[in-house]
């Protein structure tokens, strides 16, 4: 663990894999689409091509090739790709977006409302996602997810990991780089943060790709708290 | 009243005399600070004068005079010049600081909380005030206000009662400008906010600016709702 003493004033917490169970949930919105319209569809293929796109999708915007689209609108692009390509032709428009807008409606991971109201009583804690604001709102109501402040890399046009988007968090609540801690269940994000001077906590998710998938859910001497997940973190944090 | 009926998805609260008494409050920390530093000054006075500072300073910012500057900043400008005024100079600089962060620190009105979180029930409950979002963010753990997005002119770089705060705040939120209203004591808030196509309601907060003055809290047939409070609003949504 890094030796330098910190105070941690908030928390920045990803959240797509980290806070809510992405994949379960599309499966189950996609399955209960698929039996409604009679859909003969692999529904776990389909939700894992879904966010395969996400990465290059942001890529593209980063790069200038695409100019800046939220979320919503990169995850519509991907799904109106995947739609063809799985031979659906039967939805409506409404359907369509109702779709989409399954990423708005993503359940939690079982505890994380409790570690988050335990977490909360001692630092704003604050999301720090791709996902756009409107997304995290509903997705905030939807979970009853109790977050002191919504922050999303649309505020910055910035996608993580590019350091804007941390940076520009840490100044938005009025902190110091230092003061903050990124909070995920991915190494990568966790490393760009320090790259910036926040503090990382690593929380394991291993089920995040399914059952078949095997995660990189190791500790790592190298972040500040290595937890099982959100209620670990905040006993850890107060020990 | 206007005839169009209309869905409201979210509202957007006005805070410093709306949700909050600033005045009250502002005057409370510097009595409490006045003892403490055995300082003879009139509170009452030098909180409406900073205060009065207030609009002057966000048009220096909107003329261009100004740089881009939150109202952390515009607050402690005007501070360094009420202290110099009002001959205060036996303050350290972390007593100014912290001084000026009063205005994280106000308190709700008395039926703000209940309010809000009945009307949390019915739409996303958001703030668009011009405090930046630090500020925003530690009222609202200061006063346990249960929103559900923190918004801030700071996100859109300019201050009400710009357009482009209210337009980007329902746009932020995800919806057209007609399915949010906008909720404030204060009748030009509510007037440029209806400019953009918001709907609006007018809350009576008569005793914002103390008992000696006396403010207009007529009801008014161009807003959608007159309400005496937060939770008086919840109820007339309801019926």
């Amino acid at each position: 663990m890094p030796a330098r003493p910190r105070v941690i004033r908030a928390l920045l917490f990803d959240v797509f894999g980290t806070v809510v169970d992405w994949r379960g949930s599309i499966i189950r919105e996609c399955r209960a689409l698929g039996r409604r319209k009679r859909l003969g569809v692999d529904w776990d293929a389909f939700a894992d091509a879904w966010r395969a796109g996400y990465q290059p999708a942001m890529a593209r915007v980063r790069s200038g090739e695409l100019p800046w689209m939220n979320i919503d609108q990169l995850h519509r692009t991907i799904l109106d790709g995947l739609l063809a390509k799985f031979g659906i032709d039967s939805l409506t428009e409404d359907e369509i977006d109702h779709l989409n807008r399954a990423w708005h409606r993503l359940d939690p991971w079982p505890d994380a409302r409790r570690g988050l109201a335990l977490l909360k009583r001692r630092c704003v804690i604050a999301t720090l996602s791709n996902g756009n604001v409107a997304l995290l709102v509903n997705m905030a109501k939807h979970g009853r997810l109790p977050w002191d402040a919504v922050l999303s890399a649309e505020l910055f046009r910035h996608y993580k990991p590019d350091p804007q988007a941390y940076l520009g968090a840490a100044a938005m609540l009025g902190f110091e780089p230092g003061e903050v801690m990124m909070v995920a269940a991915h190494k990568d994000d966790l490393r760009a943060a320090q790259a910036c001077g926040l503090a990382a906590a690593f929380v394991r998710r291993p089920r995040e790709k399914g059952p078949k998938v095997k995660l990189d859910v190791t500790p790592d001497q190298d972040f500040d708290f290595n937890a099982r997940d959100f209620v670990d973190l905040a006993r850890r944090m107060a020990a």
